[in-house]
């Protein structure tokens, strides 16, 4: 049975499947495959406090707006001894969660172990078949697994604050690269006009003189009071047209599809391997490696080798 | 031939033949392996701008006054576009490294697939077997890879600004759960006090009273000016006594150890089912997954099964 915007049940328990390393998961998203490509998929990252769930909120309300259905899948960053999420960023979204035409998933990073950036794919796809016109992802800019999940979408939007610094920042933790274009939030700060020329000087280096390029743009924002919302929205209608114009949307999600492949490959390696003797035996092994009788090259190298030839 | 410090040529051909994935590298780091224990490997992390290069060439000084020879592995954050490291950092510990005590290799995330982290490791264990006193991993915190070479560590420590918001942006990003103990850098700055108390207010959520508990502590410097670099290293020496009183040194690296073989397991398969045939065979599957005809479940399912045949 799939998923229908009707049954808010169904996706939510499709999502869950999803997210649960259950055969039926296999199963599920095979099933939901042919129903796939309708929506349109869009990442939001940034640093932490530059008003991601904000911005997403605002967005959403004005897309609803626009008789389009939204689905969110909001990655939180989770720690270990504040206990699960940080919720607060959540608690701003439930005035849009109410919605009939949205549908919003928390997913969090702890223990995840890099099946996440997958399970989120796989939220999305669900979405995707149910029928959602949008699918949003909003995650933290840190962390590759955040990055690759905010890289999953169609068009790629970082969102960053005035703060000095904070354009560097995004810089090294690798930011730049991903973003289609940029959002500077909390543009009535002190150093917004700056922090916008500093990244579109940073842009420049990117310009390739390709024939057909697309440049990003920076745009400035005030999500908390909904300023420059629609910008966004028809930044984001540019570079849909932009990726249709030059026939690469296609191409991009080949090649997401592509990463994808290579990542669930992983985890079902992963799965295979670990069985509970080969954890077994690691564990004595791993007592010689400390105990520098061994290598943990010559383990690792052990347990691969044995693993091939069983199978 | 075993790299030793009177030949730094060999430990630099050690580390490269460790950072490309050549059979000699397996090799090599097994010749290593009973040589290993006794290097104290420190991790030094935090956000951009911290100062982490600048308390680590401070830290390095002072332990050579000891007459503790230092070897540094240093990660440095790589940008596509702006074409390498980003090495300001780097050229500041020149000073240090002109010294025969200290050697300094420099590596770079950029287009590491994961393979970093143990590449890193495999750096730590040849300067280990060469005989240094003190390896210290320096990285930026922002991205798992990062994140997982700083925990390779005997004592982590993340090193903060003042700015306001920096304390959430660690906790947010698995910062505060990773530090052994903390250091505030530019504690000469405007806000200084204050995020101590904050860190130490964060800190107390760590407390679970358990016997022979460590407590994290906040060491305020300001590196630049060589500010308690001296409690930093005596902050350090407290956590290495406590780990020796509580014998959880030795867990601790075996868990390292752990979960090292784990992570080089999964280069292992990764390299041995990527041939040129299977990637081949998934440029054309990807095909029917874009135009979903099949789905990329169904994809990475097939040619794992295959894998394991064959193999």
């Amino acid at each position: 049975m799939l998923p229908t915007l009707r049954d808010r049940r169904t996706v939510a328990q499709a999502i869950t499947i999803a997210e649960n390393d259950s055969p039926d998961a296999a199963k599920l998203l095979h099933d939901l495959a042919p129903k796939l490509g309708h929506a349109y998929r869009i990442g939001i990252t940034g640093p932490p406090g530059a008003g991601k769930s904000t911005l997403t909120s605002e967005m959403t309300k004005l897309l609803r707006k626009q008789n389009k259905t939204v689905g969110i899948i909001a990655i939180d960053p989770t720690s270990p001894f504040t206990g699960g999420a940080l919720l607060g960023d959540r608690i701003r979204m439930q005035d849009v969660s109410m919605d009939e035409g949205v549908f919003v998933r928390s997913m969090a990073t702890r223990g995840s172990l890099g099946g996440l950036s997958a399970k989120a794919k796989d939220a999305a796809d669900v979405l995707d078949a149910a029928g959602f016109d949008i699918v949003i992802f909003e995650t933290v800019g840190v962390g590759q697994s955040e990055l690759d999940i905010a890289k999953a979408a169609d068009t790629t939007i970082v969102v960053l604050v005035p703060e000095s610094g904070d354009a560097v920042q995004a810089m090294k933790s690798g930011l730049m690269e991903i973003a289609d274009f940029f959002v500077l939030n909390k543009s009535d700060r002190e150093g917004a006009e700056q922090a916008v020329r500093a990244l579109k000087t940073i842009l420049t280096f990117r310009i390739t003189h390709a024939e057909d390029e697309w440049i990003p743009d920076v745009i400035s924002t005030v999500a908390s009071k909904g300023k420059g919302i629609d910008e966004v929205l028809a930044e984001i209608e540019r570079h849909k047209s932009h990726l249709l114009k030059t026939n690469t949307l296609e191409k991009k999600r080949t090649e997401r599809e592509h990463e994808r492949v290579i990542e669930l490959v992983e985890i079902f390696l992963r799965v295979d391997f670990w069985t509970s003797e080969r954890k077994k035996k690691l564990e004595e092994k791993v007592k010689n490696v400390a105990a520098h009788r061994e290598s943990s090259y010559e383990v690792a190298m052990e347990l691969v080798r044995e693993f091939k030839g069983k199978s």
